[in-house]
């Protein structure tokens, strides 16, 4: 397996995955099952991704029950309306007409936790975060692999995370780095819906040569 | 653009990429030049990357001035020898035979940054890690599309991120997320070199059904 060098036309693909990525909310899932195949192949890429010092700190819960789901909206919610206040009166009424998330829609949802090592980590010294940042490399992996399979994802970041680790009993030291709803979709947007719905205008990415 | 559909052969693309990704250190990297198309390739593809409330709030910083890596290696070595000081003495002399970073030996430096928003962003009030995570996945994005045009990626995490911006002039606010080293390779490795190397081992992917 060493030395697998890829052509072109493998970089085109990538690219079209990386480009056809969509953030799915609840306007947009089927309640279809995801089949144990294709979970399995999201969660073994998830496995493959790079962590700090090989530390592959990362946990998943799957859940599927009705009442758990029920509670974890209750607590977007909450946590919905505390954060429309933070916009402007203007923003707030667009801000009303979103769909958020889909906990309830999508046949499955599956929290992600950071399991901090009770050892010192390799190159997690002075950047104390880079824990957190190989389960987040973990999700990215999962999104591109459920959209090569034509599976949306949804990150739900609308929650109060000591609310949903109480809900699904997760240890105290654990973290809880993103919660995913996943399932078929009636469509892939073809933009970002928040950029379709001019929420906020694609950015020019910032380049700097050398210095600041 | 919409409703793209990609096939099986296109899913067995992407999930062989993600297996061969590795992270690349100083002994396996090639000095040959990047090409510009190849560089533009991959900071477009951590542009198309999910980001929190589509806020895009990363920067890049381009880094090729030899005085600056110098500083920058000087730094790493300060952080590693601190680092290094809490493994055990066993490990430790293991961890001394360790290439961590290929600053240096690589053509090009980029240093990613999370850059806050002033106003407020959607689905980053509960959960404010999500703006830093947004950039995580730029990050993976980057690695993933290098591999692909069979170039390697190191993320150097041993450093400490202040130095380091203040050797970019990096703006106060901004927080580094990762410092990354790129460039052509002798070889992908088979296996990650801290597996390889039997620093820390492969572990079973913990899977939890409904809760903890």
């Amino acid at each position: 397996m060493s030395q697998k060098l890829f052509d072109s036309s493998e970089q085109d693909t990538l690219a079209e995955i990386i480009a056809h990525r969509r953030d799915i909310r609840g306007n947009n899932f089927l309640s279809t099952p995801i089949e144990k195949e294709k979970l399995d192949k999201i969660l073994n890429a998830a496995s493959l991704a790079p962590s700090v010092g090989f530390s592959q700190p990362w946990e998943f819960v799957m859940v599927n029950d009705k009442a758990t789901r029920t509670a974890i909206v209750d607590d977007h919610r909450l946590a919905n309306s505390a954060a429309k206040e933070k916009f402007t009166r203007n923003e707030q009424s667009k801000y009303s007409e979103l769909k958020l998330e889909g906990i309830i829609e999508s046949p499955i949802n599956i929290a992600v936790f950071y399991c901090p090592s009770n050892a010192p980590v390799l190159g997690q010294d002075s950047m104390p975060e880079m824990g957190e940042y190989s389960v987040v490399c973990a999700i990215q992996n999962m999104w591109l692999t459920a959209r090569a399979m034509n599976i949306g994802l949804g990150w739900v970041s609308i929650l109060n995370p000591e609310t949903l680790k109480s809900l699904l009993n997760a240890p105290r030291e654990h973290k809880l780095i993103g919660y995913l709803c996943i399932g078929y979709v009636k469509e892939f947007l073809a933009q970002p819906e928040l950029e379709k719905l001019q929420w906020r205008d694609r950015k020019k990415l910032t380049i700097i040569s050398e210095k600041y």
